[in-house]
């Protein structure tokens, strides 16, 4: 009987597709990554990761009975880890069984998932909440995702929207509208471009000195940078933004009670600096049960969703 | 091989302690209860629980190996489904492995769990989300419970916290002191207590008619036959009331989007009037990928409990 040794985990993203080959045991063995063509409702995407896929097997002199499977993450609600709602990020890309159709172009199984499910999938298999059986990871980018796994199942949801921390309403009195259609969601306050916004509205709405005036055009480093050296302003504004985060991880632990929290994301290279303001905001809301949960960093970064999607065909 | 048709389910209240003896394939053989004892740090209650099991086995001709075993919920965390943290409803009952101690008693396998996770877990089995994979469960009564059940696994959390929805924060302005030592908890909007707390509070900061004045003392009960009745005062209270749920459950949902959510406890025999409410409230701020999410009334009310029990020990 053959032994199935390796499995493919493949992020694909608005412009780029990663690929990674793994071994089952969790070892890297190469990575590598596409150009997405989204052109025609992103009609050859899948094409494109089969034809890297074969291409990528045959370097390694590998069949199909050496893969137990591949597993792709998307940016979008999945159901049944096979059925992709069209992408937003992708030019409504999806709107069928992604799972069966990437299946029988390269030969092996297939799960789908969403990407920042599979990049909590990842990091509880091989990042900073490895030995965890449950996390909350959240992504803090141009927005805010999250992905959380209970008991190393990732809670998907029945409708796909498991794990849409940056859709919690973090302040019922808000009237930024968020692309969700709502108001005053989390992603309007805790991601890179919710505080540069946050941080603009303050700067036009008072004449406070801060060494931010001036520099243009904003960006969420920069402003940690300047919260780092003492600014006033800054500090303010990324206290606001920590504490709709520690406050939102409060309601959160209430759901689900996880064991980590881990916070990940471009936003996130502010590393402990961030991760503490936001564990002391969280300390001050939590409710008392949990306030052992573990903060931690990413630490798989961009390779998270890759490992995410190797783990998910060994689950 | 002996064939193991039965098992119990027990719900272990500050009062009382309700008992059921149930078929595996899920009918409800009797059902009875006793007082709890909790004089004395509750030290007779596994003792009266066990005298009453096994007087029950013996009415019923039954031996330890006809049992497949009993699942027993208690009022407050529990830990890997044994270890119970010491309740406060029970003279700080707990603090130790009732599993054990329980089994040691009756000769059969006990599992252990919160009786609000219990309840969800019964209302999935033989109630009214009875086909369902997932669900969130929360009931009204002094305070506001909760239960969570994922992929037919409850979610009980890291440190037992799992479902304690009463203590989502859902209004960070408030200086609502709440049990748990936060201010602003949904249990102090969401309740019965919650309700008429509020409803004092309008009453007195205005002087606005209502056919409430002069009732003593109030009960949730009556604000919410007042508000049936159209009176202004006691509709906005209700409205309030099931708007700070709504919008919970849309938070909710966010982080766990389940198949259906079941309100029950004493204040759900408002029955489809709160229902109602609470769902419109729900559309309004709910995640749109969530909007799907079924309401449902509980069905099985104080037998919840001992059905969770039992499908506990199931699983």
């Amino acid at each position: 009987m053959n032994i199935r040794k390796y499995v493919y985990g493949i992020d694909l993203g608005g412009t780029t597709t990663k690929m990674g080959l793994f071994t089952t045991d969790g070892n890297l063995v190469e990575k590598w990554s596409i150009h997405t063509d989204s052109k025609q409702k992103g009609s050859n995407i899948l094409d494109n990761i089969a034809a890297s896929i074969i291409g990528n097997m045959k370097s390694h002199s590998l069949t199909a009975f050496d893969i137990q499977g591949a597993g792709i993450g998307v940016p979008g609600p999945v159901l049944d880890e096979r059925y992709v709602i069209p992408c937003v990020n992708l030019n409504q890309w999806g709107g069928f069984d992604v799972a069966h159709e990437l299946s029988r172009r390269i030969g092996t199984v297939v799960k789908v998932e969403n990407d920042a499910n599979l990049a909590a999938l990842g990091e509880i298999w091989q990042g900073s909440a490895k030995g965890s059986q449950s996390l909350v990871f959240i992504t803090l980018g141009t927005g805010v995702g999250g992905g959380i796994v209970m008991d190393n199942k990732i809670v998907s949801g029945k409708h796909g929207a498991g794990g849409e921390i940056g859709h919690m309403c973090v302040n019922h009195q808000s009237d930024r509208q968020c692309s969700c259609g709502n108001k005053g969601c989390l992603e309007q306050y805790a991601s890179a471009s919710g505080l540069v916004r946050s941080t603009l509205e303050a700067l036009t709405q008072s004449d406070c000195p801060s060494s931010l005036r001036g520099i243009s055009p904003l960006n969420a480093k920069v402003i940690f940078d300047h919260a780092k050296m003492n600014d006033d302003l800054s500090t303010q504004m990324v206290d606001q933004f920590s504490d709709s985060l520690g406050k939102a991880m409060a309601m959160v632990c209430c759901v689900c009670d996880p064991e980590v929290i881990i916070i990940g994301g471009g936003v996130s290279a502010a590393g402990h600096y961030l991760l503490d303001k936001v564990k002391t905001s969280f300390l001050r809301h939590a409710f008392p049960g949990c306030l052992n949960v573990k903060f931690r960093l990413a630490k798989l970064r961009n390779d998270a969703g890759i490992y995410g999607g190797a783990k998910l065909v060994l689950l």
